[in-house]
């Protein structure tokens, strides 16, 4: 394979919140806006018919020789396993795209209210989808023991 | 808000698959290879302890005016609402990334072979990630009807 060509990709908005350096332990239930920029208002068109989107965001803050990381210790923690970077959610990653899915709150013209997203204040968005069944949904999907522990939505 | 900043990327690897001009019916069940570029073969190690991933995708064959698209009839069906384009799954968005969460079937070095998804030969992978039960799952989201109708699982 050859070298892949660059991509170019213009933001769609930013991300508004309190999370200026890292993100809170009970991000969960904590609020973020997208604001899109305005001539973006039409493309959300109904989107308020749906209770979860998901966010692309990327993760500006994590730069240079961070992204050229190919393992680490999920979360740092040296007491769970070395892991490729891809095989864990760290942003830490030759692409710092970050994919969540969120409740979607309130809809105000250019802007999303949601509750539950892991980026910092400042981000860029890059998309948003409406939650579906169909590309989002796995039910039983297997995953590492530490995973299971670590992003278990009942700690 | 000010201009975004444009932002470049450089796609990871690449889709292989039969799907050349369309995404076929029934794709939920058939294989693509997502083979990277070699020197991210390290940053998959033990990916395989995880039974989805989810892909992230450039949708390459959707160029310029599809782009500037903000409403449309959801998979051109006039029977189904005008919907923004970010209120829906079309590729014909502002930045067309597509977001698939796929069953990972094999790992060989750089190549991963996955089942489901919908992502046509050539396209650039942009990023892999396991599938996480905190960020990707949402049980009982609410969705518009047509889109529970055309996206059922069952169908």
């Amino acid at each position: 394979m050859g070298k892949g060509k660059a991509i170019r990709i213009e933001p769609i908005g930013v991300v508004r919140n309190d999370f200026e350096e890292h993100i809170p332990e009970g991000y969960e239930n904590l609020p973020s806006e997208l604001v899109l920029k305005k001539e973006f208002s039409d493309a959300l068109y109904r989107i308020e018919e749906n209770s979860h989107i998901i966010v692309l965001f990327w993760m500006d803050r994590v730069e240079g020789k961070r992204r050229k990381k190919l393992k680490i210790h999920p979360k740092g923690r040296k007491d769970l396993p070395l892991m490729g970077v891809l095989a864990t959610r760290t942003p830490y990653r030759p692409n710092p795209i970050g994919v969540k899915a969120v409740k979607l709150i309130e809809k105000e013209k250019n802007v999303l209210k949601v509750e539950g997203l892991d980026a910092l204040n400042g981000s860029p968005v890059l998309d948003i989808k409406p939650y579906s069944i169909k590309h989002d949904l796995v039910e039983n999907a297997k995953l590492p023991w530490w995973a299971k522990h670590l992003f278990n939505k009942e700690e």
